[in-house]
């Protein structure tokens, strides 16, 4: 389902989003097919995509200090102790912002996506799945604090 | 901004398609806002939803006897001994049925959404946060086995 024409947009996106509005230099690594449920990291951001025949969800998740490090960076004042609602809520901003920049991307070549709402879970341990048979794909990115990915399960409607 | 015209197709279908489709007695409480994060149960469904003027999402959570047993009736089987993959599956087609039989209902006033495909959640101690200034509504239902929530956060464009 997930051609490289389509992860690009994602992969970009993200890249341009800490870089830009969180000033964190991001190093991109190679995308890969996920083969568990764990979320990657304690703070994650879901939201769903839909297009006249592709539907799915974009899931951003973060390790505590890649997160705490990129919400001090942005609001630039020295990283949070812990993940409060603040950083749950830029969390919530930066997974719109990145949805939104792929969704740009996208509708260049022909794939016109609604986005939803985010939403946030917080938790160690915590499985996330996708009602979906489609594989998910995850897109994962270093930071100097610590790691996050960007993962896309989309699949025929 | 959910007022009862808005509650009750989610309480309704809620009804609807645990007694009908899972043939599990259930008795709806009373709706009211919610004062923390924490998701309500083990295991969560949620799926964003929009219409022209609103946007949100709905979230399932059930504690794991409810769902075990929701399950159990469901495919006519004894209860399993834990959530696994089949398990939250039938969440994400419960949390589906339940959000496309309020969406027809919401339909019939006027508010016609457009529904996300839902996401899963399992873990224990999970906190789920909107992206959304607007409050969450808790219709909290009891089984013979457990309970379970349906929550919803719908927000002006």
């Amino acid at each position: 389902m997930l051609k490289a024409e389509m992860i690009n947009p994602f992969l970009n996106a993200a890249r341009n989003v800490i870089e830009t509005m969180a000033h964190t230099k991001v190093k991109g690594g190679k995308p890969h097919l996920k083969e568990n449920k764990l979320a990657f990291g304690e703070v994650t951001g879901v939201i769903g995509m839909s297009s006249e025949t592709i539907a799915g969800s974009m899931v951003v998740s973060f390790s505590a200090p890649a997160i705490l490090q990129i919400v001090a960076n942005m609001l630039m004042e020295e990283p949070r102790s812990k993940i409060d609602d603040e950083v749950v809520d830029a969390v919530g901003e930066i997974t719109n912002m990145i949805c939104g920049g792929a969704k740009a991307d996208l509708a260049k070549i022909n794939h016109k996506f609604d986005l939803a709402t985010p939403t946030m879970v917080v938790g160690k341990g915590v499985e996330i799945s996708y009602y979906s048979n489609s594989p998910t794909v995850v897109i994962p990115f270093e930071t100097e604090a610590g790691g996050f990915v960007v993962e896309a399960n989309l699949h025929p409607r």
